[in-house]
Parts: C-alpha cells; sequence; structure tokens
C-alpha cells in the first residue's frame, strides 16, 4: 500500500451487524485504507461511556468484503481508543461514525454514542464525523446519507482542516429527489421531556421505562431542526472545549472569591 | 414546610454508599428540602448515557439522618431525570453532584458521569454544580471540598443566575491552611494517552484493561489544571451548547456546498 494512502477508521454505535455501518463502509470503499472497530453490540444511548471497570474483548470478524473488521465489547470511545492503539498503531486520518439508526440533532450530540465516538477521535486529533439518519427503522434507505458521508469523507481527505474539528451531521427522511442538499448549522436549544412509564414487575416491584418526547426550545434561525425540517442535511461543528465563555464572563464581574 | 423553603437535588456517579456523597450532603444540610437520588452502584465513566434498553429501578433508602434518599439502577443522567418526574414533581432549585472520587478538569468533564448529572439538571434549566475532589482514595479529607461546595451552593441559592448554568469545580489535595481559593478558569486543552494492557484468560483468549496517562497539552494560561497545580480549587462554566462557532466560520468560508 502506498505511503500516502489514507487511512479511514469506521465505527457505530449501533453495533457492526446494524445496516447503518455497511452503508458507511461501502460509501467509503476505495477512498483508503478502511478498517473498521465497532462494538459487537447495540450501545445507543451510552453517551459518552468508556469501560474502565472491566476488561475489553477484540476479535477479528469477517463482516465486509475485503475490509479489515473488528469486533469490540466495549463502547464507540472505547473502540477508537483500541483501534488506535491496539489495530492501527498510526494516526488514522479521518474518523467516521455511523450511519446511526436516529436523530442525533441538537442535544441529542450528548447522549449519543454515535457522536461520543467521533468526539473521541476528534480529542485524539483525527478530523471526523458522525452520521445519522433521521429514520429510526432498521430498513432505513441509506442511498441519500450515504451520499453525503462519501461527499464529506472527500472533502475531508482533500482539505487541511482545522484543529479538533468534528461534525455532527444528520440526514432528513428524504429521496435523492426530494433531497435539498447540506447546511452548515449551529444547534439547536432543544431538550427530551422524559416520562416514565410506571410498571409492577411479576413480583409486584416497581419499575420504569424511559420514554421521551423531544422538544425544540430553540426560536432562532440558522439551527439543525431548522434545517432537517426543511429537507437538508444539517452540518453541525462540535467542540471539545465546554468552555462557556459567557457564563464565564458573568462570573468574573458578579463572584468575588 | 415554607413555600420559598430551595429544593436541593443531590446525586453522584460513585453510588450512594460513597463517602463523597456523604461529604456533599452534610455541606447542603440547612440549606433548602435535601433529596438525594442516586446511583446504587459505581457509574464512574459513565459520560452522559442513559438508560433505555432496560427498565430502571428506584428505591427509597435510610442513608443519611432525617434526608430523603433514594437509590437507581441508572446512570446519573437518568437518576436527574427520574429525580425531576418521579420524585419531586418540581423543578429543583439547584442540582449539587458528587463530591467526585478524582478529578474531572479539562477533557474530563466528557467522561464524568459526575458532571454529566450536573448537565442533565442544566438541559432541564436547573442551575447545577458537579463537585470532583483531586483525591482518587475512598477515605480522602473532603474538609476543604465541603467548605466549596457549601460556599458555592448558598451563592448560587442567593442570586439570579444565567440560564442553564453549570459549574464544573474541582478542589486540589490541599488541608483548609495550605488551600489558596476558587478561581474561575477556562477547561484545558488536555487528553488521556491510552495503553492497554494485554493479557490472557485461563481459557486463552485475549482481552484488555483500558489503562492511561492524562497529559496536559494547554500551554497558555488561565486554565483549571494550572490553577489546581497552584492549589486553587477551580471553577469552570460549562456549556450545553456543542457548536464550535470558530469552525463553523471556517466552514462557511470554505465549504460550499
Amino acid at each position: 500500500m502506498q505511503k500516502d494512502t489514507p487511512v479511514i477508521l469506521i465505527t457505530n454505535d449501533d453495533g457492526i451487524t446494524a445496516p447503518g455501518i455497511r452503508a458507511l463502509v461501502d460509501a467509503a470503499r476505495g477512498l483508503g485504507r478502511v478498517v473498521v472497530v465497532a462494538p459487537d453490540s447495540p450501545q445507543s444511548g451510552m453517551g459518552h461511556a468508556i469501560t474502565i471497570g472491566q476488561p475489553l474483548r477484540l476479535d477479528k470478524v469477517e463482516m465486509f468484503d475485503g475490509i479489515e473488521s473488528w469486533q469490540c465489547s466495549g463502547t464507540p470511545a472505547d473502540c477508537v481508543k483500541l483501534a488506535r492503539d491496539k489495530i492501527l498503531h498510526v494516526q488514522p486520518d479521518i474518523c467516521l461514525s455511523g450511519i446511526n439508526h436516529g436523530a442525533n440533532h441538537s442535544i441529542n450530540v450528548i447522549y449519543s454514542g454515535t457522536m461520543s465516538a467521533a468526539m473521541e477521535a476528534a480529542i485524539e486529533g483525527i478530523p471526523s464525523i458522525g452520521f445519522s439518519s433521521l429514520d429510526y427503522g432498521f430498513n432505513v434507505d441509506f442511498t441519500v446519507a450515504a451520499q453525503v458521508a462519501r461527499q464529506l469523507a472527500i472533502k475531508m481527505l482533500s482539505q487541511k482542516m482545522p484543529d479538533h474539528i468534528l461534525l455532527n451531521v444528520n440526514i432528513p427522511i428524504v429521496t435523492p429527489e426530494t433531497f435539498k442538499g447540506l447546511k452548515i448549522c449551529r444547534q439547536a436549544y432543544a431538550k427530551w421531556e422524559e416520562q416514565f412509564d410506571h410498571r409492577k414487575d411479576p413480583r409486584g416491584k416497581d419499575y420504569y421505562w424511559m420514554v421521551g418526547r423531544f422538544i425544540n426550545m430553540d426560536t432562532g434561525t440558522g439551527t439543525d431542526v431548522e434545517a432537517l425540517k426543511e429537507g437538508y442535511a444539517s452540518v453541525v461543528p462540535v467542540t471539545i472545549d465546554f468552555t462557556d465563555r459567557k457564563a464565564k464572563e458573568w462570573l468574573e464581574k458578579e463572584w468575588q472569591f
């Protein structure tokens, strides 16, 4: 393999058998040395969890024709850490995560295993993108999402990117004909309004299922939620510096220690 | 109870039996109606995980003399969600998380269950603070940390705070005599350099333990890492809007879709 062949690390949070990661692998074919390291089971809602209390398993698998693939017992963030240290032994040129079966726009970025894998890569200085389809189904039509993934991977590979660049890309439920294109957005202010479905188990003990309703509380423009509603794929650059600069200014003025 | 008695929700990620949460409960005594909802087992490294794939248990316990307390089978973020919907039925005035046994400064904010509970509260609009001691031990001397927690809780309760305010507070290993006080900081750019301790199980199969070394790569001033080194407790306001504004400007200039 030529020395300038880019190394492309692919992972996800729905697990290595999910149709979404297969669509992403196919989208990346031919762009470089593609290596898949993904969880061996679904990890949705894992946020940026890492596994420190138990050991990790890592096994080579045959999943994607001609593509080196590994499954890992850990979280998406674990997969990125293990991939770099135990499999690649080099810094990948880009990391692609997804395609997630379900939306990760706005506040979902914090709950999302898909985005946590991409964020882990960005912390390491690997330009990375998380892809999510708004379609939660198993039999999602990933045609548009895969086109978007390939387009952005090529763009990221062909250009010097800013340090720690990390993109949260969500794809609406559209056909190639109704798809409006890509839009650079900011994260909408939204939240989940939780309700807990209260039940009794066969022994009469209480338990709860988390259910929730997504509420967009953002009345401004330029948000990912807005773009998706209009039929665009949203592209939100995500920071790994969580300092709230406005709140910091306020505290420096108002709080004397 | 008077209507203007503040409601103070306390949680953590080391679990309800950890000495750190007991120190925090004692620090908050007398400041309002204190209610504890915390994981029934340690949840360190859980990041912002939420539990959607299995049901949650929630049980009332007697742990802290005269303080209403519940243990939950879920993650720190689950605890905050459940507390609001199933226990308090009102918006708490503040949420305090910790005191964590171990540092959560700089990039640790993303891996930290302590901070994820506080972040979940902030998303809900509850002013919140996560407290962490740099001492990883079980028998930590929480004297200074508890003083800091009480001081900041009183400050937050006595003042109209900015929307979605969320503070990441870390306390160095100091005595009341050597403690320098509080300092408002920004998050240092740092990362964990992972290594995986490779072993074979009794059946000859490979497994890996994650081990890591924390590296501060930030050469600037005003960071939490710097303040802690000098003997200050660091106070970093944390955002729930992860849009990278600088990267967004760059993309808008460089990427035409």
